[in-house]
């Protein structure tokens, strides 16, 4: 992996989490960066998502250093912002910057209260970490029910960009927390940063779905240092943060609780692209698609009439699907298939299902998602205790 | 159970299923009855839906039959329409009515021809069995996962009410499918008997939620045809159809596949009864908080993030949760309780979430959905292969 320039990383034990795992992350850059982030759109929102938007109004979008742990979400809680602030403030001193250049990110349980002496005794070993630490160890520490570890990268115009990730069905802790960083040493003015930053997550994170749940605590995170000097063409840029997002989003799917498929949705033909992106999403979501999928049952029946109810208006009569490339629906109507040769194909470990509507319309989405085993369940209804 | 007065059941297996169990079911009604209907909202509607929609509209909202399979929906498939006229027509030159005065309701597999003379050829013993038949055989007829009959009854100012149900997970055959039929001696006006029956759904099915799909089939009709002679007092009408439609609707979550408890959700507070109602949905469709009760996990962080997705402005410090008449959560806080105790609670077959927003207002909306078990993947992942 070609690692940006100019940012130093490192990774404690603090003693958040039960076990003894990596759980406090730090992110540092060598010199300000400018700074975009998405937030989640949940009504209920975590202290360092709060504290996180009001360090970028502060500085103009710039930061300087992700601080990031596991193991409580540091929401609902009665000192939630007062241990935000107060590990974004001890921090700072340690590196000498100013406080809103800290963005602070929580993931874990909700409603505990997070003790922030925990993290501010760790800080003196995670900033000495700087030196000799790990883009992986961040990547590792920020891991909850996530089974492997989430890292993409791309190179554009002499930047490099690498990002991490978390989430295995978008739903964390008590809840769905999903995490993104991506670091890139271009050059690029925080203005626009946010316009690419809002494009790609809206064709990647916004396009995932594992269980149709957001969590308090969703946050992406991009930062641009410009140490490698160079300016890159916005267009291609554009493409190599999307890249480097959709890379992480399908592996979030792929990584789904419990799932072993992941499950590419195209709709094509809807009125417009919001048109289509509904469908899909309700594809996405339907646990009865999701089932099917798991039992390699080419079941379009399910797929026909979670489409129906996505609140977007079509003719059924003009509905094309295909599973795994094989016609299964024209014109809304039974298509003649193998049953048997599609239930194999469908035991691929990838699964795509196009959903086209016939006719003048060209809205198009894709969306991924995955399937809906028998482990999410275990998995999720023991979580907690 | 009462049952009205004025009409016959019959049921036979008519070799629509693969397996030799009632699968046709017929109720008549001696004397025109008023009619009532409300039907599935999903975009793809099936065929016996548009045929029952036509009639009600031709016959001046007035029928005399109702003709129900299980074992195929009649949906998105080339003879749809014409198989459901076809075996509405045969039905009708039998009981010597008129065509319209069937209404025809199907549930079972999408998009696979039905063949209407498996239906003709049985109408003759069909038929015959009027005089012998029992209402307990047409809800028999119409199981499908269903693993216990239901149906329902009520008495008011000397009229009886009878009704019976299908659903497990309002995800049937294929989809979803809920079928409800509830048939009345009282003497009311095909005019008003459509606002009790819309008023009676709204607080019974469309407060149910298994898995957040809609059929394209579902379908709940209301039949009233005076032989009682008695016209009951509007409000207390109004009642008894609600309470018949709502012990049905518990019976079909209570049923819900792989299910083992049935989940109240009260919500108070809101700023009216539909942002109550939105915010009551978003809690019972969301997987993880059925998975919590699953699991007797008093995992109220999952409760109030699944609430701050419902789309509803509200201030999560003023939120108060309670599991079993628990307090779990007091102005968006943790509230001190005994977890092992709580946890035996939730161990019950009923479970009680309360979530109140402090303040002065006043919406407020009951919603019922059942925790979300390995049985239901299992059901749904191999059900039609």
């Amino acid at each position: 992996m070609n690692l940006p320039l100019g940012y130093q990383y490192s990774a404690v034990y603090a003693g958040i989490r039960k076990v003894p795992k990596l759980d406090l992350g730090l992110i540092v850059s060598t010199m300000p960066a400018a700074a975009a982030a998405v937030f989640t759109r949940n009504r209920v929102q975590a202290a360092p998502v709060l504290v996180s938007k009001r360090h970028l109004e502060a500085s103009g979008a710039t930061a300087r250093a992700i601080l990031v742990n596991a193991g409580n979400a540091n929401c609902a809680t009665r000192t939630g912002e007062e241990v935000a602030n107060r590990c974004c403030r001890e921090l700072a001193a340690r590196l000498q910057i100013a406080a809103d250049q800290v963005l602070p990110a929580s993931t874990g349980v909700i409603g505990m209260e997070l003790d922030s002496g925990l993290i501010v005794r760790a800080l003196p070993e995670l900033v000495e970490g700087l030196n000799a630490g790990k883009f992986e160890e961040v990547a590792q520490a920020i891991m909850t029910t996530d089974t492997v570890m989430k890292t993409a990268s791309q190179t554009v115009d002499g930047v490099s960009l690498a990002g991490m990730t978390k989430g295995a069905g978008m739903i964390q802790p008590n809840m769905a927390t999903t995490l993104a960083f991506v670091m890139t040493d271009a050059d690029f003015p925080a203005a626009g940063l946010r316009e690419i930053l809002i494009e790609a997550v809206d064709s990647s994170y916004h396009r995932i779905s594992v269980d149709g749940d957001t969590s308090t605590n969703d946050t992406v995170v991009l930062l641009a240092n410009g140490a490698s000097g160079k300016k890159p063409d916005r267009n291609r840029f554009q493409k190599a943060v999307t890249s480097v997002l959709e890379d992480l989003a399908q592996q979030i799917v792929r990584d789904g609780e419990g799932a072993r498929k992941l499950i590419t949705i195209d709709v094509r033909g809807a009125r417009d692209n919001a048109a289509a992106a509904r469908i899909a999403r309700a594809i996405a979501n339907s646990p009865l698609v999701k089932t099917a999928i798991a039992g390699s049952d080419p079941n379009w029946g399910r797929l026909i009439s979670a489409a129906g109810n996505a609140g977007v208006e079509f003719d059924p009569t003009h509905v094309d699907i295909d599973l795994q490339r094989t016609p299964v629906c024209r014109g809304g109507l039974a298509a003649e298939f193998s049953e048997p040769d599609l239930k194999t194909k469908l035991d691929d470990k990838d699964c795509l299902i196009e959903f086209t509507i016939r006719g003048k319309d060209t809205g198009e989405a894709r969306f991924w998602t995955c399937d809906f085993t028998e482990k999410y369940i275990e998995i999720n209804a023991s979580y907690r205790t």
